[in-house]
């Protein structure tokens, strides 16, 4: 049995997802799918607006045959420390090749930049430097070095403002890093941009889109022509259950409290807090009243949106610095999801699996899988705060779902 | 001018605060009266049911003359630091005496009370130690040793059962420690007992019984006769504005939410909460749904509710131990109203007042006084969660009150 493994969020899954997961089978030649998703914090610094066991079930409604969890350690990471956490768990369980989506949708741009940064990287280095030194943000930085040296020497390269071509980029470099065996192929993105927003009559949407779609309008039926009919009656049935999707918007009197809470210079403690921003968080979450206006006060030449929205995140989960630096690798597959053949392919590959696979958590006596335990419970009490008996299903009760 | 100091919470103000001010002019032939008011976090480590300047309105309008704050650090302590703390700022304001109410009503029997324990440390210290080892609580074991002690040297002495006699001896006490020249007074208390009921046709009721009253009756009609019209417009105006009263059944979902976001073991951090607890109650708080709830399951023979309640004000307010710990003395006095009697006495006696005395705070480099506000952001947020433009007064921005 041959496995491609995919890198999600599904927040939520769409059309592009599932086409991506068909091409991602057919261009692997491979026999099952296997997703490592997110788990409640994603790599933009923000909670799922739905919880995993929902996106689960959308992922494997839409076609995955396994979905493993990325741990919030990883999935909250920074690009770098994001895709060696996922490809090294792709690896872990076994697959033969890791299909990802881009612009340019051929490998070969991709290894002519690698060639490239390899050859130069004394000048890439200092290119870098000189741009760091202006205030520019890093990953700001990064490209306008890659700039300098594409002009340098031509050839067909990937073209890194592209978010997908960015992504591709780190999970190329973490297969390298990690020594791991796993093919990298890539898959042409369709129709819409990272970032677009919905547009009539089109079927393919980007999941900001969608997002953005259902915080503005009322109405579930925007998004309708956009998602599998699945993962619209999971998005129906959750907002029928609570409302509204999970959010920072939503969440803001929480996370204002928990910021509040602190001294200012403790804020430090937390993951991503960089010396000198905690007082322009503290003043801001004083001064503001939704988090949207909150951002706005705290955004800088200096930072991405995404790293102050992960900076965020630490804070109010309690993420420090010291537990970050305490990680290496990861340490186990949590399976979230299986179909039938997802459970055939554990169920023969298991003993060449090198990590423990955990299929429901007793006790967490993990460090870093307490962390997605604690990450979830916090997240479910966001939803249903001030909810008598919590709906939620709780992450250490709840075993992989079979589909 | 001749100031006699009363230490309250008013929580809220009612009859008999105001029969026992008036004795307290009265018995101290005094021409004013300051009392020492605690902020927004109460002794009974709890949240104050409306906030300190409606408390403070309430103050003046029953007959006080100056209003100043117990910080924080003093506030929500254990009885001797609680004493500690109001008598030392009594004692700087320049009070001659200072009344309280007492089951006895006598000063003599406080003084016996004294001379029994002082003639008699070592056994006294022997049967406290006794007593704790049975795993009785610190409270507990004081009464059980003072019990043992009266009965083999009879005399006139108090009735330390009775939570105002026990209170009345801390205040004695803490004079006494900080050699402080300030005349002990008492005033019999009347009609009510401290956590009794409200009873139809009194006038009198406990602060307690009129809480109580509140909380399970929707009507406010049902305390109007035991507080005084002022008080009841007061309350009235709150609860038509904000919907609800402060209590931390009311703060749950952020207590809730507050105590999660930890690690365990992170809990034993703050102020008062000793090794060995933090377990039940990140286990209590992940399973209840509310305060009440929460309480029932941490409970025990060791620890008394009131002490456990204290450990929940520090952790919600993220109080320390080591900043517990960093303080040794009030280190300034805070305004928070004053009659115009009282504004004549402060202008006249301004000169000998030993600490600083703080009428609007600009900036709170005072690291005592940073915890007051800090606590009242926190208490302000907490009763406004969610509402766009908070209305309760910023405690930086606001000056005492004038009457």
């Amino acid at each position: 049995m041959k496995a491609v493994g995919i890198v999600v969020e599904y927040n939520p899954f769409h059309n592009g997802h599932a086409y991506h997961l068909t091409q991602a089978k057919k261009v692997a030649k491979a026999d099952i799918v296997i997703a490592v998703m997110s788990g409640t914090f994603l790599q933009r610094g923000e909670p799922a607006m739905v919880d995993k066991w929902t996106r689960t079930k959308m992922a494997l409604a839409g076609g995955v045959d396994i979905v493993i969890e990325l741990p919030y350690v990883y999935s909250t990471a920074p690009a770098t420390d994001f895709a060696k956490g996922a490809i090294s768990l792709l690896t872990a369980v076994g697959c033969d090749s890791f299909a990802f989506g881009s612009e340019d949708g051929s490998i070969q741009p991709f290894l002519n930049t690698f060639e490239l940064i390899d050859n130069n990287r004394t000048e890439y280095d200092a290119l870098i430097k000189d741009s760091l030194k202006t205030g520019a943000s890093y990953p700001k930085s990064l490209y306008y070095a890659y700039e300098q040296l594409t002009q340098k020497f031509p050839a067909p390269y990937i073209d890194l403002a592209q978010p997908n071509n960015i992504l591709g980029f780190h999970y190329l470099e973490a297969a390298r890093t990690l020594n791991s065996n796993i093919q990298p192929l890539t898959i042409p993105r369709i129709a819409a941009g990272y970032h677009d927003a919905l547009k009539e009559d089109a079927s393919i949407a980007s999941a900001t889109g969608i997002r953005k779609a259902l915080a503005t309008t009322s109405s579930l039926q925007s998004v309708q022509k956009v998602v599998p009919e699945a993962s619209f009656d999971y998005l129906a049935d959750w907002h029928r259950h609570y409302k509204k999707f999970a959010s920072w918007e939503a969440f803001w009197p929480l996370l204002q409290f928990t910021i509040m809470r602190h001294t200012t210079s403790e804020l430090t403690r937390y993951a991503e807090v960089t010396e000198g921003i905690e007082n322009a968080i503290m003043k801001a979450a004083k001064s503001s009243s939704s988090f949207n206006s909150f951002m706005e006060k705290i955004k800088s030449k200096r930072y991405t949106w995404t790293r102050l929205q992960r900076m965020i995140t630490h804070i109010y989960t309690g993420f420090t610095k010291e537990q970050l630096h305490s990680f290496e690798a990861p340490s186990f597959i949590r399976l979230l999801g299986m179909s039938e053949t997802g459970q055939a392919y554990i169920g023969k590959r298991k003993k060449d699996i090198e990590l423990p696979l955990i299929s429901r958590v007793a006790a967490a006596k993990d460090a870093m899988l307490a962390i997605d335990i604690h990450a979830a419970e916090l997240y479910n009490l966001s939803i249903e705060q001030g909810v008598t008996a919590l709906s939620l299903p709780k992450d250490y009760q709840t075993p992989p779902i079979r589909y």
